[in-house]
């Protein structure tokens, strides 16, 4: 056994406890009333990385929530590495359907359950493992910067700014993100592709007030069924958006690189049967893989409006809403479709209601290179700590700092991730295996002496 | 000036005062957490209508909500009045756009601001208040019977056993029942025609959990963006109802009745104005008037699923929902609607979710005769207090008990209700004018008298 396993196999209940204790904290960073929790999440990261080692660490205060930055630097002549993480979650409601409470973790069947116990406080935490565990035997092979924001559910909004006033504080040679998936704990797999996102939000106003709907309705414009007729029209029945413009800049893939992604294992069966549903949906023409992996899409994340209570209330609202988010692929351009959904949303409302538009943060798609050094790393350690060379997928979800990384740094990313989609991110009984914990520290340890490896 | 205005006069203050206590009591009978003061409502009435004069007063025990009865027997001789009214109220939600508590009633430009001012606590005790004033000049010149119910805003689902096991006792000539509006001020006019009712919920589950919009977005169906499309569909681009044999056995109106319904005064401008819309929507080839009076429609009162808080969530829920009504026109009948929706709703679900269709309260549409003594003694009474002939209307709401008492009893109803479409019944603010509440009770005592008088 190598002196990594061995460290991990002993350190196993204190890297789990430790973990524990950060899930703890419910840094929600939309709500906030949860803005204390966030900052007490911050505290806790300074904390964990001065025990694990680093020179220096500073709780850095932006517009919004702070992003904590660390470093640990042994010459220059070795290559720099910047782990990025995020230690702020979603929020945890509906909470009625959590088997046990999202701040309160408990172990069950091997796996830890809490909200972000995967996302990404999990995969974050492994890294300041990792470098435990280098600084434990000795020199670390590579400078390591570590860039921990709270602001990454709800769109990193101050990240940018902090990012260009600190440019040459953060150079390095590659982002090290884990806050992605494998496909399977057989089957290592490292994302090289991610979508972008758009979202936002409408409200649909008809009458100044809510209205009996026995006096008024059929003949006054009812919001919820102008809303309904409006988001139906956005999807046409081939699957495809109906927004002008929408597939422009979309990237269309070569028949080589469908067969690729082709390549991932792939089981419609239990696909369907993990989420119980007994039918798939989609764009014609592609199938699940490429639905969520090189497809944009448009979905409604949240709709409401009159009476939702329990029993029956005859009103005609005044208003209603939805969330509406568009999960976005190589070229297209966020602030393009944003503008793009509210021009096209704007202009199909019919006359008897008002329309307004409102954007939530947005994100640009990403592609990762496969041909660099850092790639090669990443993948010579999956293969050593699994067993199995990784196979390179798109994934569906956003990691929007990717391209900003990309843009103001110049750095690529590599997306080193450990969880499972069946991990529940962002719903109820959120969990994120201990077999993927610390089989993902043994990987990031790896990788980082790989780097050096193949750096010298 | 006569003995029944003049005791109007002298007692101004008094009757707004015990309606002030009587709209104190927040009957929300649709939510449990309010039965205690259903309850409360109930007896508040056995005591007002004891101080009124009646013989007898009962609250009778129901399934729900209970039922007040009352009775002011004269002579076997003289003609019976049974007066139905319901004293639960709507919910008052949402609170936040009430200007004044809504369980606190305030007067305000001679108007009375409470949730039930209007409907139906105003308009009922009116008739309290005239039994007091029949009693105070001498004998009435009419038998009164009151049936009182706390569960209207639900569906009355209790008083149809009420009134079956009660045939003998609630024997009477006619129905009075004061729970609908008058054109305006200057043109009082007496409903005719009421709009039936069917009431659903529908849920549409999609995946077993809520998911990651963008690790499944694209390839899973979402139940909003389904049920959405659903909704849609209900209704074409001419605004008819879709569902297959709704129009079955809806009655068209001739010429002659339509020219009748179109001989009600209406100002489609300040009706634009007064709710605040630049536009109106509805069936094509029929008026404002005749959508609202003589054609069916379909509403979605509420609507919810996904994240609805503040900021962001990428979720692509599990479920979704709507409460969704149908209002009925003769000779449509509610429970045949009902059914009808629940098969065409679930065989329009596409096969990537599954739907579940529930039944709330639903009521059969109506039109009261105006060939009658009674409605002739209602048009004295208007003509008298109001200086002109009232008009006769078709209204939009809904009082499935008028088409109960016919069916069960053989009684016909007379609406003379005093309310206006501004009072905002149903919404926040709701209100009653001075003005309407004591004409109301003069008027009542003139049908009284007139009713009487006509049937010698």
């Amino acid at each position: 056994m190598n002196e990594v396993k061995s460290y991990i196999d002993s350190n196993q209940q204190k890297f789990l406890d430790e973990l524990m204790e950060f899930l703890r904290i419910p840094s929600v960073s939309t709500d906030s009333k949860f803005k204390s929790d966030v900052l007490r999440g911050a505290g806790f990261l300074e904390g964990a990385l001065k025990k694990a080692g680093v020179d220096l660490v500073e709780i850095c205060q932006t517009a919004g929530h702070p992003i904590v930055y660390a470093e640990k630097i042994i010459s220059s002549d070795l290559p720099t590495v910047l782990v990025y993480g995020h230690y702020d979650v979603q929020p945890a409601d509906p909470y009625e359907l959590w088997d046990s409470p999202p701040f309160e973790p408990v172990i069950r069947n091997e796996r830890i359950y809490a909200r972000g116990s995967c996302d990404d406080k999990g995969q974050l935490y492994m890294h300041i493992k990792a470098l435990e565990i280098l600084n434990q035997q000795g020199v670390p092979p590579c400078n390591l910067k570590f860039i921990l924001e709270g602001e990454e559910e709800i769109g990193s909004s101050n990240l940018n700014l902090f990012v260009n006033e600190n440019a040459t504080r953060l150079k390095s040679d590659i982002v090290l993100i884990s806050d992605t998936t494998i496909i399977d704990n057989d089957t290592p797999s490292i994302t090289i592709g991610l979508r972008g996102l758009s979202y936002v939000e409408v409200e649909v106003t008809g009458p100044n007030r809510d209205l009996h709907s026995g006096v008024y309705g059929g003949a006054v414009a009812n919001p919820i069924n102008v809303l309904c007729d409006m988001i139906s029209s956005l999807i046409d029945n081939k699957g495809r958006v109906t927004i002008p413009g929408f597939y422009h800049q979309v990237k269309e893939l070569s028949t080589d690189e469908r067969a690729k992604v082709a390549e991932a294992p792939f089981d419609l069966g239990k696909y369907q049967q993990e989420i119980g549903i007994t039918d798939i949906q989609g764009e014609e023409g592609f199938t699940t893989l490429e639905r969520t992996g090189i497809r944009p899409t448009l979905d409604v994340n949240g709709i409401w409006g009159g009476y939702t209570g329990k029993g029956a209330k005859t009103v005609l609202p005044s208003k209603a809403y939805a969330k509406i988010s568009m999960r976005l692929v190589p070229d297209q351009d966020d602030e393009e479709i944003t503008r793009l959904f509210t021009e096209h949303f704007i202009s199909i409302a019919p006359k008897s209601v008002t329309v307004n538009v409102t954007t939530h943060h947005g994100g640009k798609p990403a592609v990762t290179p496969t041909d660099s050094m850092a790639f090669q790393a990443a993948s010579n350690a999956f293969e050593k700590v699994w067993g199995k060379a990784p196979i390179a997928t798109r994934d569906g979800g956003s990691i929007p700092v990717v391209s900003l990384f990309s843009e103001i740094l110049g750095i690529d990313t590599v997306l080193m991730g450990f969880g499972l989609d069946s991990d529940a991110i962002h719903s109820p009984n959120e969990s994120y295996g201990i077999f993927n914990y610390l089989k993902g520290i043994e990987t990031i340890v790896l990788f980082h002496q790989q780097y050096a490896a193949l750096s010298k």
